[in-house]
């Protein structure tokens, strides 16, 4: 497959079907990102929508890259490529300062996202990102519907189209199908117009292991990006309590929801409406939604909460625990390397079994 | 596996997967359900909540499985099995008549559906169809979450279990997973309680073609049931506005919307307050929900709409299109035994591709 050796070529360390860890604000920071390069995976790093501090965190991952005696940053290292990627919220943030720290590190991509105006904001996001690093950092975008897709695929040209469906935890868009039939339509959509070759897909929203990653590659994904999978990884920087709460829940189309309450708690106002996020149903949820609470009272009651630290997170807490659908197939907080390569060796295996019944299926047809 | 020798046994003209056509109320009727079959697939005949014409529809049935010269009706006929399965929505189906006309008829499977109370309303049907069919009427139950999935289970051991992600069109679970992460999530539940073997999934919702189903495969099930694809086939009893409305109708995610306004415009009032249903957008919706219209005015403007006929279907019209996400994946009116042969077609070269790339993954891995 043409996309498949383009990704090759661009990440010369990486084990197809690609992995990559979300980049998730405030948890995706250096150390999962680097772990998960160094598997085989592709890690980004949460530049968010305050990038004032990026350039330190791209330092850090600078750092861990060079002191890491693993083979991964050799291959690109000599090409000056920092073999993480970076991921953007775009309403928020700063294409210049974002720049300067793009064209010190030279990460290997930057994941657009969620720009007010989709997609003519991103446009001088992806033109000058590859202006200043000649090419070299690849252009990512996370779309959340065909339309998206390819509004997005003719005015930017990017190297991946990240396709979100409904189950993902954390933002995305408030209506939206899940993978299963938005990744088949995108690639359909792009092939009718002729740049089904040149992009590559990865499947975002309820994969959290190998079944999930086979079942990407069949609707026509070349990898999968996974955020709630890596929130239980040992590298993620992530409260005990969030963490505990990943690993608790779960029947994910149950126990999470869809809303924008755990922004309001939050005091996060700049996502534009089309957006939400799925997070643990909690009594920030019930009190908004069930209870008719307004948004001041609720907020107060966040801000109580936030003292009793990890006690602050469950179904009776407060603390938000963003996690998608598939937060029930995750049941232990693994080093994000082993995670990549056991979700590898789990998509493997099914597509052996696949394959094994495959030839079962032909030996009874008539 | 167990489950498919098991499908293979209960079915005996099946191809495997396991393609079944979704009992679509008024829609999936014999023709549909007999030509399914006839196709290697499973066929079912739409029982509803009102099952007073069911036997009617069931000698219909039985009458085009005598008229076919294919062997379909061969192997299933010697023991008296009518190779079609009957839905019923349970909360509105009367067992005693729905039992006379599976006593007499013994379709070869119900599927069983949207109980007022999950699961114990169901139990009584599980074990009266088994006792008057001798168990050769198999007990389907469609479930959307993991609970449901586990009390079903436990309390009926049905023979399969049809799990209908977020994605599905018409009625199901208002909160649910898509089938990424639900499928397997209910496959380990029943594996960690000892009921992975004896139990086949039928993963449903969003699924219209062989990649589709090649997923579902990856994610841990037997086979699929479509809905929404069988809508656009020749034998589908549909309207043609409705028709054309789901081939014209794209981006299912954005395109359609899970709401319980389009049964109170058609003045249904039966169902338990968990389920809603997807169907595509259109006035009935913009007016209760974005224009504030009353379910009176809204229900007399639908009624109007009626004598419109064919032009009353679109998104300026107000009858209702019900469909998943997968609606913008069906392009295509044909008989419906070719989506079977062509989905099964279709699955099997994707499963193909996903072999051949895993051979060039094993060549570059170090």
């Amino acid at each position: 497959m043409a996309t498949r050796s383009a990704l090759h070529a661009a990440y010369p360390w990486i084990k197809t079907p690609l992995i990559a860890s979300a980049p998730m604000l405030r948890i995706a920071m250096a150390p999962l990102a680097v772990a998960v390069s160094r598997a085989g995976g592709l890690g980004f790093l949460a530049g968010g929508y305050d990038v004032s501090t990026l350039e330190t965190e791209l330092e850090h991952a600078a750092r861990l890259v060079r002191e890491s005696d693993h083979p991964i940053h050799q291959v690109p290292a000599e090409k000056g490529v920092l073999p993480i990627g970076v991921g953007f919220i775009n309403w928020g943030a700063d294409l210049a300062v974002a720049l300067a720290a793009i064209q010190k590190y030279t990460p290997c991509a930057v994941w657009l996202f969620a720009p007010a105006t989709q997609p003519d904001d991103l446009i001088p996001w992806a033109t000058q990102v590859r202006a200043v690093t000649s090419g070299r950092t690849r252009v990512w975008v996370q779309v959340g519907s065909v339309a998206e897709a390819v509004s997005v695929a003719e005015a930017l040209r990017p190297d991946v189209l990240v396709v979100q469906g409904s189950d993902a935890g954390g933002h995305g868009l408030a209506r939206s199908a899940s993978v299963i039939s938005l990744v088949p339509e995108v690639r359909d959509a792009l092939a009718e117009r002729g740049m089904g070759a040149d992009i590559a897909l990865l499947a975002a929203g309820g994969i959290a292991d190998g079944r999930g990653v086979a079942a990407a590659l069949a609707l026509g994904a070349a990898g999968v990006a996974m955020g709630t999978r890596f929130l239980a990884s040992h590298e993620a920087t992530i409260a005990r309590g969030y963490q505990a709460e990943v690993l608790r829940a779960s029947d994910g189309g149950v126990s999470t929801v869809r809303s924008t309450v755990y922004d309001r708690v939050r005091d996060i106002h700049g996502w534009p409406q089309r957006y939400d996020g799925r997070g643990v149903i909690n009594e920030s949820y019930v009190d908004a939604v069930e209870r008719g609470m307004g948004d001041e009272e609720n907020r107060r009651l966040y801000v109580e909460e936030m003292k009793k630290g990890d006690e602050g997170w469950g179904p009776k807490g407060r603390m938000t625990t963003y996690a998608g659908t598939g937060v029930g197939l995750v049941r232990d907080a693994l080093p994000a390397g082993d995670i990549v390569r056991r979700v590898l060796l789990e998509a493997d295996e099914t597509i052996k079994r696949l394959a094994g019944e495959r030839s079962d299926t032909l030996l009874t047809l008539p």
